[in-house]
C-alpha cells in the first residue's frame, strides 16, 4: 500500500516551485500525492492544521508536516 | 540523466526526519540524492549557502534552494 502523502498550497509561486520540485519528485511507485490548494479548498484548512501546518507550501507525509520554504501563513487563507 | 539532489543536514532530529521522510521519498530513478553532513563536512557550507541554503534541513534540487522545517541555522554549524 502506498503511503499517503498531502501537498498543501495556494498558487503562490514559492507553492508552484514546491510542489514542481518537491511533490513532484516523490516516488510514486511509493507514495499516493494528493495537492490540496487551500486557498480553493477552505474546508480542508482545518485538517491540515490538526496535521501541524503553519504556512504553505507544506507537505504531509505519515501524518509529520514538512513546511518547504516560506509561502504564505495559514491564516492568510482563510476568510 | 538523472538529476541530482542535495540534502544537507546537521544530524539534528527535524533533519533526521527530513531526510527519512522527503530525501528519502524522492523518486530514485529520477534522482541521484547525496546525503551532506554540514557539521562532519564543513568544506561544503561554501558551496550549500551559495545554493541559497540557509537552514538545515534543506535539499538543493536543480539549483533551487527548499529549507524543510527547521533545525538549524547555517552560521551555527560554523567553527
Amino acid at each position: 500500500m502506498k503511503t499517503p502523502a498531502t501537498f498543501y498550497h495556494a498558487g503562490c509561486p514559492v507553492c508552484v516551485e514546491a510542489e514542481r520540485q518537491i511533490a513532484d519528485a516523490l516516488d510514486p511507485t511509493r507514495y499516493d500525492v494528493e495537492l490540496v490548494h487551500l486557498g480553493e479548498h477552505g474546508d480542508r484548512i482545518a485538517a491540515a492544521e490538526a496535521a501541524g501546518v503553519k504556512s504553505v507550501p507544506a507537505i504531509v507525509i505519515n501524518g509529520a508536516p514538512f513546511h518547504i520554504n516560506f509561502g504564505a501563513p495559514i491564516s492568510a487563507l482563510k476568510s
